[in-house]
């Protein structure tokens, strides 16, 4: 089945199943959907070649299940990122083919599992209260088709356990590094590979981390140098890896 | 001529010219150059694959030159950012083969013209006073060996003015945005291009700009995902585009 | 029956029905009703053509039908904005010609629907999420006079959309622009009217959008010039349009 | 001489004095002058119905020149804000006609001198130390064809004063407010007044004015609804002010 | 009896009733009460003139308890702040002498109603929202012994309301003036008396009035001098009125 | 001859010597002097009874000297701060019987010498660097006819150099307390005193001190009851001091 | 009973009991602990001679029942802070030789009571509110093997307490000074000591203070030098204490 | 011969060379030197064992001779910090004995070259702009009687030259560690040593450095715990350093 419908379009336009003509019809319906709140564009996938991720925060069960239906109707993977337990459980009753991960706190639907980033993209994290973050970013990641790999706990008080995972720092083509607090694992780990390193701040930590501002400002005067993010921002790193992936 | 030192003691090696043990020798004195105040990092080359480059910035021209020196002396290429004009032009003085860009505030020592980087990166900038941050990128990005363009004054009061530009925005495997005042400029190019876009915020603006802050915020929480960039720092932005115009 | 006492007052003047010392008699009761918490200043109307609007904000239901009951005794308009549901809905109940939007947050009796602008106000907000604040603004420029137009979810990441809606945008006689995260949404329409657009930033976004403060210094430091609300403040914005749409 | 090189080119086609190929040759030609740092857009006007305004901040001579020249060589009228006494000395030399305003920092070429808005535009200012950002409203504000009145050193330690200039304040349209330090004036005068008032924040003051940030808040928390400007914008709000009053 | 355990040990003495020895005696066991976590300073009151006060934020009911009971025993006068109304209650039943004011959110034992100021303290408020500030000020200014008075919503928008209350401005020899939003209104008063203005911003508001900072801000760079005391410090500002009262 | 032209007028209706009409129409050209950058409100003083006071910052010696000449022809005292020592060098020049006080930074013409205040302000500063301030400080007060002490460099890490001042504490009605850098020393000279005393931040200090920040916030949360200026600004505190010392 | 597993190993080994092979392989199964988020380190307490510590924030009691039943299964000791009540009760229920103390918020499995450190540590508080920081200092500090004293609700408004306990002040060999509000205790006791003072500011106080803010700026800018620690981390306090107790 | 006045006249005491009464009569003129501006604390010496240090910022020539003159006659050591180097170079010329240091910014002078603490300083640098910064850490160290080492330009891009010094790190008792930007180094140094880090954050950076404020929070929120201090206060932290290395 197809995991696209703009892109189902397209194909039976090429194997001649419908005309020019046709096609056009088919999507002038798509550009909006006009539903009361929210105008989704199915024609982004064209523009960027990534399915469609919702942002959950703020979203009502009655909105998100009014944008997520016509999606699987049309047979669309989506990815809702920022999704609380109480909503997650009751789209994974109500929509059976997804998941619902309760620690990246992210809802999707997938059936395309091919795999379209050409190396491993590896999403690291300097303490156990970052997975959460790190976990959206994984999610994010495997979703949108890159092999992806995890390597979590890795504090800046316990530098010399990277060299236990030298392995997975070499095979990563984007490392993805999570942090909160100071903030300065980033930087040590662009210190010494040579791929890029995109790192996240975190709101973890409490007084003058000052809700991960401390952690943002260190990144963005990290000395080897990183691509910033916004803080807690996991699913955005994911899909610049998947950029980068993909070139 | 070889453009670096330690290359060419490990193709001496390879080619049989010395023995292992000699090539140790050699190698052995470089990871620090005991100068009284720098102690540069000759085993950085092979780490990350990238040449020398110093940050100018609070650096007296003496200093400078004892730097410089013994990197001209041994042939490798450099690159120095931050340079004020006046010691830039006692630099160009004192070391003739060497390029001082007033603009972009920097001098560099370059003998390797080859292209390593596979794509183009492109320099966008949004308006006249972010030239000389887009011109640090721009001159950084050629040093480091990337196939490099330009596209300047694009605000976004003028965004109908991206139209006329699109097989320049089409071609570019990646693309630093430097934007000043609002900075919105990069969030505007990712939502209409499908490879990474690195966003670069500048000081330029007035009151409640808070010297970048309020273009750093802009691109921090851009809906079309950026990797952000200190302030003004057209350098990083340049270096992180070749790590992965590189991949 | 008329929508505003001191109006009538003045009117029953003109016709010849009450005398100046009678006139002078009634509007003397008025400057300030002395409840023991507030003093409602009747005579604001005169000075600014401008019904009465109440921030509910930390009002009690008590305190607000203090205010209430004597203005719908008196036929006056009003309107309650910043008024949490558990309140609204009493309110709806205790004043049954009331209407409490939810979304909005807000509470008005109205009878006087005429229209006392000259042009159309159009409200356009980015995001799903800044639909609370934009409504607070569509629901205060309807109460004071105005035809008023909608255009929600008009991301920067889809700025396209913009041309789909051309005619919306040129009919307006003054725009509000409802934005959170980056906030630079009003700063492309900006670019290409004609007419006045107010900037409403909102507490929308996470991490380094500091409650709207980014969206806020995004405005400000707009090149499209625009005039710029506290966040969140969609009141704010429609009680502006309100007086430029009446010139 | 015509103000306008586009307008003169559709007339010269109404006219029948050129072909529609020839018009669309002659403008072809205008969307972007190729300079080597700015591409000035001609196009604007016609979007905007405003002539040409250049950011005169941290341009150097020789940049202003080489963008005043073909303006004035077409007849265009052209604004330059924030430009030294240095630069507006020589500007003023080189070009006989223009005029340099050494408080407002303004140089301008002027030649259309008529009153395109329908009212006055009156700019009030708070204190001696806030005259140069009210003199660069005035200056805009004149220049863009405006009725325009001036209203100065109204503190708000002497609001009393307001009263002395009531008939100012009825006879205007649009009032910029103009006030640093404690920046309440805006304020008062929304208070009393029916139009809209727009302030401008300076960065007059010292200690915890944080450069006008103190003004700045105060504006936007403002109970009597202001539309609000960038701290030290007078340009900004002239420019804002004259939107309205073509309305 | 007596309020105050100190005073009435110094007044035994010099009616004869002890001798020095014995009233040094009685002394030496207060300078600390040593309860396990509080250690009062009964002697403060010989410093500074003015009976216990208590800030009773994140005390728990035990532990006022156990500081009130023996200041109750020793028929000493007693006021705590910052009293949640769940807490007031329990100590309302508990002492049933004392008095809980759940808006001024404070719990007092007074038995000395003399009045000791020479003037009267007047208490304005800017809005409804502000009461609970204003309220600390006026109960606490009660406590001390002055003659209080109250205006209330004075808002700036209705700036021409102080002409109706001239009087009570004029009668006041020392005025506390409580503002949250954008706070101008002690800088108003204090610009129409020639008595100390003391200004207590409030943390009303919201978005860019950053929780009282934007009034903190605006009455710091007041031009008609004012004194100011931390966001919501009713009670600081009444205890500071005191003092000068006391002149 | 007299110190004010107002109250000059109003003694010789007194007298007799002129009508009520002659005294109105000698005050109705006072209001507002006509200049055309400055209107001094001569009326103030009636309502504040303290003197002309003006904030030099910014002004240039010609607007001085356009705004003293009057001042001192009608035999008004009159205060200047803020001045540089070139504009305070010429002024002492021009105007001979004036005094320019540069540590102070202030200028001042005064005839009248008599006592007015009924107690001593006494002026006490923590460090050698805060001397500007707190000799504005002693200026002003003096200035403004208070009896007035200074007790200087008494930092915190010497506070036992209070004991040996103590006369002076005990002396004084009111305290003004300067401090930089960390700003405690008010906090500690209120905890032992029974006077009114008002802390003046200065913006001495380096790194987090954050230009006086650190020391306004510290005065601001001081559990000694202090009333907070803004930073530097030792004019407000005296002029403060003296409304409290008229009482 | 031994309090540590790595110790123990390496002693059987000293006392010939397994061979450095054996020794290695004991240890080699050592510096992760694979649980599928969170690795210890246990090869921490050879580099530092300090226990382990757990950091309870955002950890459930799953993951931290998790971490510490094998830690107890080999004798060590442990602590960990930040552990919410509802969850500090169960894990006392769950490992019976465990203590829980409510207000410090800290869980601790401690065999080893000897004294490790020289000298005495003393924990002052300035107070009531500052007392959960505390205690977390004051039992992490006997944790950590060293007599620790406290002297607790020492408020700068009451300095003169602190001569009542000059013999605690001099008898310590380091000192913890816990202080929120303005900050100011840490200064005051560093001025009269002349041993090192850490000063702890926490996030105690309202409006100003800005969650600790102030209480940090204050610390930072002390003249008395101090040692500073983030926000409410009396953690830390005591573990650095200790590292000077130690030497 | 004597290193300070103080001990000077307690040794004369106990050598029975002057009397009890004649001591106190020498001492008892010297709490304060009742010069105009400033008043040195000769006793402090006796509370703290440490010599007299002047904080040179904004003093100038003629109070700092006035200064040190009269410590120079009494034979006392002093340094004085931040000294430009005009002021500097003047000083080394009026006192021949004196040492002026320009890269420390540090004036001297020092008879007593005995080493007073028990173990070796040592002073970590990041990169070459923190010099001046752990410079002045170095040459206060030196001055206050400590075996100082130092270890420049280990920045966090290159942590593996710490294995190169790893001597250094052992030997240390005390580790003072200097670092702008990202402020990173600190908190890794921390984490292989067992011995007390102070962090001394420096303003060295730009953008987002905020002057030192990243690299600030970055120390504070480190989990490797650290001692912070004031950015750019080298001297702080060997103050601090020396209260630790004398115990």
């Amino acid at each position: 089945m197809k995991s696209s419908f703009v892109r189902d379009v397209l194909e039976r336009l090429r194997r001649g199943e419908i005309s020019v003509e046709e096609a056009l019809e088919e999507l002038r319906d798509f550009p909006f959907l006009d539903l009361e709140h929210t105008k989704l564009d199915t024609l982004r996938e064209l523009r960027k070649g990534i399915p469609e991720i919702i942002y959950g925060e703020g979203k009502s069960l009655e909105e998100l299940l009014e944008i997520l239906r016509p999606l699987r109707a049309r047979g669309e993977d989506v990815l809702v990122t920022r999704v609380r337990r109480e909503i997650g459980e009751v789209l994974k009753t109500d929509l059976k083919e997804g998941v619902y991960d309760s620690i990246a706190r992210c809802f999707y639907l997938k059936e395309d599992f091919s795999i379209k980033g050409k190396g491993t993209v590896l999403v690291v994290s300097a303490g156990t209260s970052d997975r959460s973050v790190a976990e959206e970013a994984y999610v994010t990641s495997v979703f949108l088709g890159n092999q992806t790999e995890r390597l979590y706990d890795v504090g800046i008080a316990g530098i010399h356990r990277l060299t236990a995972h030298k392995d997975l720092l070499k095979k990563a083509r984007v490392i993805i590094c999570v942090a909160g607090m100071e903030g300065a694992l980033p930087s040590i780990i662009a210190g010494v590979v040579s791929v890029p390193v995109l790192g996240v701040p975190t709101s973890c930590g409490y007084g003058a981390s000052f809700s991960g501002l401390a952690a943002l400002l260190t990144m963005l005067n990290s000395c080897s140098t990183l691509a910033v993010f916004n803080i807690d921002n996991g699913f955005g790193a994911a899909y610049f890896a998947t950029l980068i992936n993909r070139l």
